[in-house]
């Protein structure tokens, strides 16, 4: 782990201390993406069986998810992590429809009423990641506030095993929140089916969900096409940013910090205290702590990169942390609260020593969709509000265009819309003429 | 105009009858923007000037709008001018207001208060084109929310005219909205240099504003580098949807049709109606009307790709309009309301005889940046939430932990990250040793 002190470092090498992973879109993969994408709109579900053979080393006779195989997927899944599904669905359902948009209305003159209605993306396409491990905490984070946004069609992807099976833990997750459709898909490939649909894929409107550098790129390429889908944000690394006093307990920190080393090799940790003992402390309990996982490699892969950052104080840190934006902010000092007012850009906070970030990966209700990679500054996580979209409505009485018109007239005529101008006039004319 | 009976025609002519323009990126028009983003990235200013006075014909000693500018401006301007613009922010406000996204704090579990919490997107670039007419109501449309929203950097970028100057009403419309900053720059340049900086202009995280085929490219050019910035969403031509029953008054739908043909030779119009009687009358006033119009050429440009459809009833209509998805919905029925309802996908809607599209480009207090080309499908207008991030934030107890911990553990287990589950669990753990 790199040590550094953010008070000897001069612009360039603070820069390069807070600096992410150059993310490669090398000419090989979005070559290799655009041929896939090409392929399935060609070939539809043909290429889908090819292209999954190929990469998923599966064999596909139906690329839908059959009610019966949900069943049998239910009833294998153990008790537990069957209750610990519907208890996450639940605290997740909770938050966010209290969190969910609310239609508006307000008379902004008299006889001039505007409003705000909500209305469901009405196909959407969540993408559920099986790489390393089936993923079916993700099912839920999509699959909840798409029912809650009441989008019509809501289709899931995840690639199968080789046993051409789906896991089990995803399909019942799948199943609990409403999704209509679950297709075996991985990829670049099930991006292209939702993005442009197959005969047995419905095209989607948009597209949701974490993903490899393939389904990263192809979620790119088909946003970027105005035939194909929107897409819910950009992607990039996982990361995590700690802010710890002398107070916090290393133990702790060093346990989040490994929690987010080991989600990959090229996942960001960063560290920032006052506290050199603290810097110390929680040093040696990474290697300690590190020793005893399976994912091991993949976590020490990740620690090489990662910086612990001596600041002069938690204010300091804020300000550091702001300008990094991570996805994931713990704030582990005496007092986490008081510096919530300060964090300008960050995906989701995770405040005092009782609060890991897993319990937002998982169940604390929020979402851990999230925006990485610095994308903090200008975007937020998926919530209900990113299956919706905000149509306005406005109508006028009589009255009401009485009440506007000269002005809305005024400015057309400042900006040479003549057409906009007469619009209005020769109602009013015909008001006049009326009365 | 193009008449068009939808029950006439197949699958393929009903596409057809509802395309889109064909956007070209032409190489051409990326290569040069290319080069003009590579400009202005490597000479900042001096690539400003330079380019200013190649494609804007105009010298500029100084890239910054002065306050003194401002104050002449603001002396200069029409008095009834300048009482539109404080009437039509008034209004854009107090719905704006209305409509912003409020924090949120729910406990999902004893112990476990999860929040989300609104911050500004820090510094924000707000493009106003100046092409064939200066626009004020955009400077209002995007400098309101942005105040509102608590922007720190509020920047403002519109080409300068040969003389120098931007457009008085233009600077007054920044100034009363509480822009921050204001530069005489036009086309994709003002675009980059807001994208990634100079020595005049802030580096902004997020730039707003419509523009021609050469903003749009550079939009879309800086939204796909990490380093550049989001952008408020993709851009097409503008586009008029209007559903009229046999009630309708065919005069006021014609100048309707004509105000949004007015916009651009590439702007699209299309009418709906159950009524042969009233698409007959439409269609004679709007020759009439376009006759006595100053842009008659270009609305008549417009009105050669229009179309005229007829439908078996306004529920069709309203179908066939979910379909379109358009920029701009005007409803001219006997009960306009009672078809909103079923309206799935458009910008904003405009209901009844009284109530032109005109009022919502300027003042009935709705936003006129909108989603044009379809995007309306899974896009929504510019708002406050559009200048704000949305941070959750979640805080346990030591009994949140305790509540909330296994269901974590459990999860955790399931997708083989054990580091996550022993977050969790050491926790516990110590919890136990204390009690
Ligand atoms: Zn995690
Ligand atoms: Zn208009």
């Amino acid at each position: 782990m790199n040590r550094l002190d953010w008070n000897a470092l001069d612009n360039a090498a603070r820069r390069a201390a807070l600096a992410r992973p150059a993310q490669s879109r090398a000419e090989t993969l979005r070559n290799g993406v655009e041929q896939i994408i090409a392929r399935v709109r060609a070939d539809g579900d043909q290429a889908l069986r090819e292209l999954s053979a190929r990469y998923d080393r599966c064999t596909l006779d139906v690329i839908e998810v059959s009610s019966q195989e949900i069943d049998e997927a239910e009833a294998r899944l153990a008790p537990t992590l069957k209750a610990a599904i519907d208890e996450a669905a639940a605290r997740i359902e909770a938050f966010h429809r209290v969190a969910a948009p609310q239609p508006v209305a307000l008379d902004t003159a008299r006889g001039v009423r505007v409003e705000r209605v909500l209305r469901a993306i009405n196909r959407v396409g969540l993408y559920v990641p099986a790489g390393s491990a089936p993923l079916p905490s993700t099912a839920l984070m999509l699959g909840v506030p798409a029912r809650i946004a009441g989008c019509t069609e809501v289709v899931l992807c995840s690639p199968a095993r080789a046993d051409g099976r789906c896991d089990e833990a995803v399909l019942y997750a799948a199943r609990i929140t409403g999704v209509h459709k679950v297709f075996k898909l991985g990829g670049a490939q099930a991006i292209a089916a939702m993005a442009y649909g197959t005969e047995s894929v419905p095209k989607c409107d948009k597209l949701f969900g974490p993903g490899n550098a393939w389904v990263t790129e192809a979620k790119l390429q088909v946003s970027a096409d105005p035939d194909g889908a929107a897409i819910d944000m950009p992607a990039g690394p996982s990361e995590v940013l700690v802010i710890a006093d002398d107070k916090a307990n290393a133990t702790f920190v060093a346990a989040d910090l490994l929690s987010q080393a080991e989600h990959g090799p090229d996942s960001q940790v960063i560290l920032l205290s006052p506290s050199p003992t603290l810097l110390d402390a929680v040093e040696a309990e990474v290697e300690r702590q590190c020793a005893l996982l399976p994912r091991a490699d993949i976590a020490r892969q990740a620690l090489s990169q990662s910086r612990l950052i001596a600041v002069s104080s938690l204010a300091q840190a804020v300000e550091v942390s702001n300008r990094y934006a991570p996805e994931h902010l713990i704030v582990q000092a005496e007092q986490p609260r008081d510096l919530l007012d300060a964090v300008t850009s960050a995906g989701s906070v995770f405040l005092g020593a009782w609060t890991p970030e897993s319990v937002g990966d998982y169940c604390s209700g929020s979402n851990h969709v999230l925006p990485t990679y610095g994308y903090a500054r200008s975007y937020s996580g998926v919530s209900v509000a990113s299956f919706q979209k905000q149509i306005t409505v406005q109508e006028l009485s009589p009255a009401g265009l009485r009440e506007i018109g000269p002005c809305t007239a005024t400015l057309a005529a400042a900006e040479q819309l003549e057409a906009h101008r007469r619009a209005v006039t020769l109602r009013l004319a015909a008001l006049e003429t009326a009365a």
